[in-house]
């Protein structure tokens, strides 16, 4: 039994966090929304592979209840990035560990430079939640993680992998933290960003709209240009495939029914958007590398502009 | 004194209608949403050029009421082009003229399939104008009118040029009708695409936001591109600058406050968006042409999307 702390129990937070609740670790949760109705009637995952609860939940409002644990899983959203180091300094001792669960580029860059790197992980859910009433998780589809190790040390990974593995959670271990994440990038780019910029749309209008569509796979493809521009500065070959992503992503999309995703249900919930870990740092490092990216330009002008006028109350 | 036909009384209708109804013109007005309303109380121009009101408005509710004329000045939206030949036949004699006051590329064109194309002459408008209350136009800005004529004869052009300038009109003669529709587009294809696809913005929300104003520099080159390309087909060397045309447009449309386009208009009242006259044939043509034009291709998916969810109620 390993203690482990949820930082940001969201859907992706919960659900995980509750796999591993449910495999017997000592899991604490930091809450916020559903706290009160967490500690009232217990955490329910309605999943499609099988319903499960959590009658006795662990639950706290604050990291300093949640003390120092083995791992921290953060699963705060990006556009609580800057509050991330308040939140899982209480949690952290000489040798607890992160993985951050987060979307994004530059994530556990920015972990690394808060504790010691070799600690830092990162996790790229493939996993179509949704938050239900306070207490409640949907687990709609999928819900495999892929997991890195900002050193890319990969007897590091091992302790992850198993520690998720015997839980029963679906894992694959990525080599190249980096290449992992500009993958993850390769659909959160297009179908976030479009899903967004269309207005607050799910995945099947934008695969059944031509132009909307075509749009989608010119994002995915200037995000493989990219993305191997970024590798190629690391000294790195193991080049992305554009022909390759574009038909495993949108093989996969075409499965998913007419997903909302995280981007599209903040939308249209009035919430933050997280523009700058998805569309800024991606963007930012496109115009350093000197790579062409009009469509990912576009995305982010769009998602940024709608994500200040709900800032801004109009 | 020359009989006109007003087919399309919206705002450019009614206004250039109006100015040359007060130039003592006889001036026969098609009207559907105003016609009750400028039956009983007349045609107001609210102008910051001083204001104006004819009393006696002939208006009808039929192009067969109007008849036969010198002039037909067609200001139907584009979306009403399949519409145009039933409206504007009954208005047609051996000489009569049709002046084409709308949006995008193509429509001139299309009018010369259905008459003498000799007859046929293109208007583009750079003015800002409401519709207010029905009866009332609000004048807010600019006013010129630049003509052209289908097979670019100059002679032919110096009648409307003496019509227009006799009426108080600011009247610019293009001695390339195609060139000035690509013009047109520079500034139509940005600042309207991009009001729409932003959610229903004005031009200061564009301008003031980095992303977006970018966006919009680089469809306006991307437009540029398309003209000179479709001009040199045509044996033309008369090109148009890029940087030229950015400065001079962006530096107009920096004085127009925060002006509301007609496509931010239509989406706020979600009425149906002149989506294929501005965006899709131009985009059509760079296909042809083989232009690539990422950025005209992303603003056309977004609204034409947006024109679509709100003809299917969503």
């Amino acid at each position: 039994m390993v203690t482990i702390a949820v930082i940001g129990s969201g859907a992706v937070g919960s659900y995980y966090g509750a796999m591993l609740s449910r495999a017997g670790h000592d899991v604490r949760f930091l809450m916020r929304r559903d706290l009160a109705a967490v500690r009232a009637r217990g955490l329910d995952i309605r999943s499609h592979r099988g319903d499960f609860r959590l009658d006795d939940v662990r639950c706290f409002g604050s990291a300093e209840e949640i003390g120092m644990v083995d791992w921290v899983l953060c699963a705060l959203k990006t556009t609580a990035l800057s509050e991330a180091r308040g939140l899982i300094g209480p949690c952290l001792g000489r040798n607890t560990r992160v993985l951050a669960l987060m979307n994004g580029l530059g994530v556990e860059e920015q972990f690394g430079e808060w504790m010691q790197p070799g600690h830092v992980f990162g996790g790229m859910a493939f996993v179509c939640l949704n938050r239900g009433e306070p207490g409640i998780v949907h687990h709609l589809d999928y819900g495999r993680l892929t997991i890195g190790h900002l050193g890319d040390e990969a007897a590091e990974l091992e302790e992850l992998r198993r520690l998720l593995a015997a839980a029963g959670i679906e894992v694959v271990v990525a080599s190249r933290l980096r290449r992992a994440r500009w993958e993850k990038l390769c659909w959160n780019i297009p179908f976030n960003g479009l899903s967004a910029a269309a207005g607050g749309v799910g995945t099947r209008t934008i695969l059944q709209h031509p132009g909307l569509r075509a749009m989608a796979e010119r994002a995915m493809r200037e995000v493989v240009a990219v993305a191997n521009a970024d590798l190629a500065t690391l000294g790195r070959s193991d080049f992305l495939d554009d022909a390759a992503v574009v038909a495993a992503m949108f093989g996969q999309t075409e499965t998913m029914g007419d997903y909302r995703t995280s981007m599209t249900i903040d939308y249209q919930l009035g919430q933050p958007l997280e523009v700058d870990a998805i569309l800024g740092a991606p963007l930012r490092r496109a115009a350093e590398l000197r790579v062409d990216v009009p469509t990912m330009a576009a995305l982010h002008a769009l998602v940024d502009s709608a994500d200040q006028r709900m800032r801004s109350g109009r």
